[in-house]
């Protein structure tokens, strides 16, 4: 098994908006409804005035916004980043957007994603006489734009991104334009919509929802944008690649409302509970939802199955940080952390247990255990994803994950392991199909890497054990 | 129509729990999971070594607790409360539980309900020389309780509980015991449960699943139990009612997980969406609900006519008090503040929106306009409450609802006043039957009033318009 | 030597606000000013329209207010209140003013003092039914007035004040009017001032200073100020007694800038130095202080002894509760909390340190140690009090001073048990005469309990040990 | 008058320590000391297994540093940073220390300051690729640092130290070392201690005593200071040069308990205060200084003249960034913002009033005008410095004293302008003999150039207008 190198821009929500009076604030109410990428810190730059001016901090959105710092961020442009709580580095020097200022102008910059040659890129920098401030990749980026000796900013910006390598979606911000741009395979997700002559870009379209805006097209892989008073003009800095998007942004990372690539979350996740409901039925009472991203997929299963769906578990909504866990010794005497069962509903039934994946294992053994506990008779498991195998380099955290149950072990080495009466992953084309991509093509391609560890991109310095960024 | 006078303990959320080492710390986790019965405030107080001891206030409980103030907090029993956002009055002054000290002892109280003769009750007790520090009503027991020249505190209590009218479930705590009491008609849940040698008593079972506390029976109508180092007593202030447990906390206001007066809400939820699908069925593409408390209902409703559950509403999770609202002229604009409609779901569709009430109708036609706006083609609205005519005296917060649409209009006239293609209510016997009470008897019976106007208690002043507590 | 029981109310500030419609903003720049009266609460009641709206809370003024808060509080008067930290108890229920609300208006109250007899009058009251939320003699008082038969609220508030005994400095504000009463004897101070048409009342005049009022004259014994639309009325509800105006005030309560009873506190300091310089000459090097209230009576020294005074001690200016404070091992390390000895100053010289008083006696030998440290060759402490024989029962808290070092030493013993080369107090007639009251007389007088054992008034129960207010 | 370019790192307050398992506890006592040399920020970095740790925010230390936070920071050598509080610029981003990672090794930087050809060094530097995330002078030391091609990091700081100009002293923690440099000239004051085995370094000896360390040294003009397990070694960045302490250190900026070059501060200022009675004696009933810089001359005036010592003003201790400041209606209604006048006091009088400087001339107005208003009959003024005519460009703030009203006007003119009934300036001889160095000599100089335009260093683009980092 390959051992896991991880920077710290993995799975976060970018948002940016160019031409609204009001660009903070709704930045503010995207960054909100993208709060489920990232809960470790937020952070908002504003245009204004030929300056640009920020607020970030460690937290919730909400947190680290109040009325009063929301409006001293005057500015009709802005772009916003909500980051990953991740278990080491972190702090606030890591928060997004990074703003970096010079002599001849400012620029922000928030990046969701994974760059692979990082490190590659940042011994090379500091052995110029390049000092970094955070541990973020981003800054790498930066680093590259000022280094370029091409002569106009896009040229530079084009210059930069084609030496990066890995998953990307870049907002930049300067006092005169909004600068989008999305790596080669589109690992990440990044959409273009418009709110009156306003146009806005982010992670998700459920942050366009929210804001009353309109969709207007993907961002396309290798393609930069760049948003000004002239409107948006398109250029390319890599040739079209097939679309590499991330299986895991379908199966539990986006949001159910928003649409990935075009495809509505929440209708692919019913119809992964369908399809596995063909491909893996079982003989059960009840169906349930591991909560959040498996409820739709549970759905779908008793939609198909007949099995009537139940509650069988509900997840405690903690807010953030300011939680207070249990302790061990409370743990032990049966005070939940995330997830209760509900007695009354599975006591005495035949469970289907509906879940996105299985890493480690813990996490299935844990809950397959707990309804056990409260009464349930058999636990059938089912997963809306093919097994994990590899790691992932693009930016989904599974460094913590050490050891992927799945990368040398049989299902019914699993089952054992999770103590469930059966278990069954769906299928790689099942998968496909029902996310509807039966056919992976150039233009409508999916990264399967972590099910198949083929890697759309060379892995760099990333693959290489012990050596991590600081 | 009646005018709406109201107290301010209705629709909170209570927990109680005796005998544990770690009482203030599982009061925590317990308030927790009633957090979605008030969020205005919260507060816990616990008994240790012969004295009272309180941390309270505005927010969420996560908000108000810090690990250090729960660790201040020692001792092995405790009561807490959640407190509902009431538009007016409030503040820190009527965050419970309220603490009362005396040369012979402290008592806390928590209280959820409504009691309809406060203001008669306070009014002779200021002509007496009683003086008030809150506008809670259960200020009023306190004193009723200090009044009584009843030789026993059981008995003073008892007094006390004889004395006041309404909707109510108390916790009490003394250095000696816990004490829990549910008015003689049982409008609010009130359940005992068991965790080890420990008690515990809590509004809903949801909080007993969060701790690993079993469920042991519901408190009786009338009863007051005390709860000491000798066990568990049960005593009377009042002969056995029929049951009148408010259809409220079963159609949107308990969480779904929860078994209220032994029925578990989600499916009771489920089978209203079923009974609804049979009694006003609809031709449309999709079936949504409203989050959160009609999601159970829609799936129902799906499961029961065939049409697929789809998500094509989504609510924004506001986190309490520190989210910044948006702007007349943003909203305007198009910023959604709880809810968004699903664009790529919903359009072209036809749509049945499930809902679990209609009061004053403005939210069900800024719902169905909503949809409209999002490309749905038509929007069939399903209600699984009958129509609400009479306000409610017993805790639930009808006082922002002036003007009950239903009061004084027919089916059709709502459904053109909200814009709607059709709309159906539930019919009254279709959710007693739904629910799981057939039959209104004596011993499993429901609280009707706000859609009949038959209550079941006297009302006071409490229905006399302009007289307000102060 | 008696034991001591104490009220929560001891060593206040109060500061109330008649007819100016930046009342809040006024009051909250006057408790500013008064912040080193109390620095664990803080709060502020205005009325407006006919009804009282409060905020407070634990902390100093500027952490209990912002911005917001403040302007939330509209009205045109207002109370205020900065409470003292006490060891034990406490607690934002405790935190003044008290509001009390009840059909027929609402009341708030605001008290500086000690009541002698508020044990015994709870006792009673409890007896009566009464119950009680805090454990400050204020509520006892609130109790007095709503139990009065008395047929206007003015003789209601008169039958109030007569039935209390000991120290108080009662404001209270209602909707219609403001009142300040003192006590017979006048132990505490209370000040008469005008700000434009307004009026103003505070315990010292440094809060007239800071908001540009102008002083008129001291609230006086025995009187109740009634401040309305119709202007001041005086009435009395005791008759003229001896002023017993507490000897600490001037020795280190008050603020320099203030004058109380009509003398300013620095020039009676400085005279207090003069007097002592006289009184016990020292051969010395330098003078120094021991700030901040021994700062002026050290400069009076140095001015008539000749030997300059030097900033041989430093405080260390820590801002409340945030302080973190040092670990018993870093205070053995030499870390200082309080007050640093600067070495290049008293390095190689004799010093005369001059203090306020001496209680236990450990500060003083902690500070004489710590002047030894830093090379002092001898250190000669002056104390501008006489010696502390007796408890105070009347506002001055020393509850932690349980072994008065004076009550059964001699001088010369005291000086061996603080280690100094010499000792001084002050003696009572050089101290009378220094702060300009050579003759004791009804008009004039100065409360010397703590010195003589004279209590001016019955003690009741606050002189029996064991007994506290629960 | 030339115009005024500033830095952001003028008037602040560094500290560091290492070799103490408590560092960062002890650096916070440190600041904390040291906290009248800026409010705006603090920070703290520490050494630990190899990696640094920082934590840093806006606000008081006390504000910025909670018990959990410095408990988090653990390791045996820190340093720490207190910031000025600058109109302009500013925010999070120039908190410092910085922190600066590398594959070869963090480093954290602290300084106090200003480089007079930061704006040239950063434009070459930006030529050259290289990005900034601040606008202080800081990060262009680290980036010379960092370009440098010298074998050895004491090589390359030391080549990085001889490229920058102005005034600066500099605290750099790196892994394995703690570095203290002091710029050729000796602007600001640094000094070296010890407490037991572990070393301190700060910029006032107060932070010596209040942590209970002993004084070394100082650090001399030129110095690089090495501290690490071998000890303290000492190298040369520069030849020796006369040492140009700035005399506003002793005037105005350092606290009255530090030795400032060897030099008790207080002493210095009541010597000042005794000269300028010699030099101007007025006929007056009391002298007044103005807190809190003042006090000592004001004694020294007192003491020479024979004329008394009275506290007429005084001083509200705002406490930073929370405290509400007044609107400007309230202040033309006589609200103080900062002094207020002892009516009692000055009443009637012919007052002295000294003060450390006039620089704009508005606030010595205000204060003349404040004592009229408060009754004086007459103000005489005394300045315990000479005519300020020129700029300072080595870290004193007259960024915002943009007329300074000596630089072209007579002594008379400037009472006329202030409303003084006499002024005077102490002389250029009179200061130096009085803080007790009769010679300027180059082993014991002051930096005069504020008030004879006399420039100790080059002054670069530093002095063209118009010019400011970004």
């Amino acid at each position: 098994m390959l051992a896991e190198i991880k920077g710290l821009n993995e799975e976060c929500g970018i948002f940016g908006i160019w031409g609204h009076e009001d660009a903070a604030r709704l930045t503010y109410y995207g960054l909100h409804s993208l709060q489920h990428r990232g809960q470790e810190g937020a952070g908002i730059v504003v245009a204004h005035n030929g300056s640009l001016s920020v607020h970030k901090g460690m937290g919730l959105v909400t947190d680290v916004f109040q009325s009063g710092t929301l409006d001293a961020l005057r500015g009709s442009a802005a772009i916003g980043h909500v980051r990953y709580s991740t278990a080491g580095g972190g702090g606030y020097e890591n928060v997004q957007p990074l703003l970096f200022r010079s002599q001849t102008g400012a620029m922000a910059l928030a990046h969701n994603g994974n760059l692979t040659n990082a490190i590659e890129l940042k011994l090379a920098l500091e052995g110029q006489g390049s000092i970094f401030q955070t541990t973020s990749d981003t800054e790498v980026f930066a680093h590259l734009i000022r280094r370029s000796q091409a002569p106009t900013f896009v040229e530079q910006m084009k210059e930069a991104l084609s030496q990066i390598e890995g998953a990307f979606a870049f907002l930049l911000l300067t006092e005169k334009a909004l600068y989008a741009a999305l790596d080669p395979h589109g690992f990440r997700p990044l959409s273009l919509g418009r709110l009156g002559s306003a146009y806005v870009v982010a992670s998700e379209t459920c942050a366009f929802d929210v804001i009353g805006a309109t969709y207007e097209r993907e961002v396309a892989p290798g393609e930069l944008l760049i948003i000004s008073r002239e409107g948006v003009r398109s250029e390319r800095f890599a040739p079209e690649q097939p679309r590499s998007i991330c299986s895991m942004e379908y199966i539990y990372f986006a949001r159910p409302d928003s649409h990935v690539d075009g495809i509505n979350v929440h209708t692919a996740r019913k119809n992964l509970g369908k399809r596995l409901a063909l491909e893996a039925p079982a003989e059960a009472d009840i169906v349930t939802g591991v909560p959040d991203s498996s409820i739709s997929v549970a759905i779908g299963y008793a939609e198909a199955s007949g099995i009537p769906y139940e509650l069988g578990l509900i997840k405690n909504r903690y807010v953030g940080r300011t939680f207070i866990q249990p302790s061990q010794a409370l743990r032990e005497q049966g005070v939940k952390m995330k997830l209760s069962p509900v007695r009354g509903v599975v006591a005495g039934k035949r469970v289907v247990m509906v879940d996105d994946s299985i890493v480690r294992g813990t996490t299935s053994r844990r809950i397959v255990s707990m309804l056990r506990e409260a009464g349930a008779v058999e636990v059938h498991v089912r997963i809306s994803a093919p097994p994990i195998t590899h790691p992932c380099f693009y930016g989904i955290d599974t460094s913590s994950k050490e050891e992927l149950i799945a990368a040398n072990r049989t299902v019914e080495e699993i089952r054992r392991l999770i103590g469930a009466d059966s278990l069954a992953f769906i299928s790689q084309e099942g998968m496909l199909e029902a996310i509807g991509r039966p056919d992976i093509s150039p233009q409508r391609g999916q990264c399967l890497a972590c099910f198949t560890g083929q890697y759309p991109t060379r892995l760099g310095q990333a693959a290489r054990p012990c050596l991590t960024m600081k």
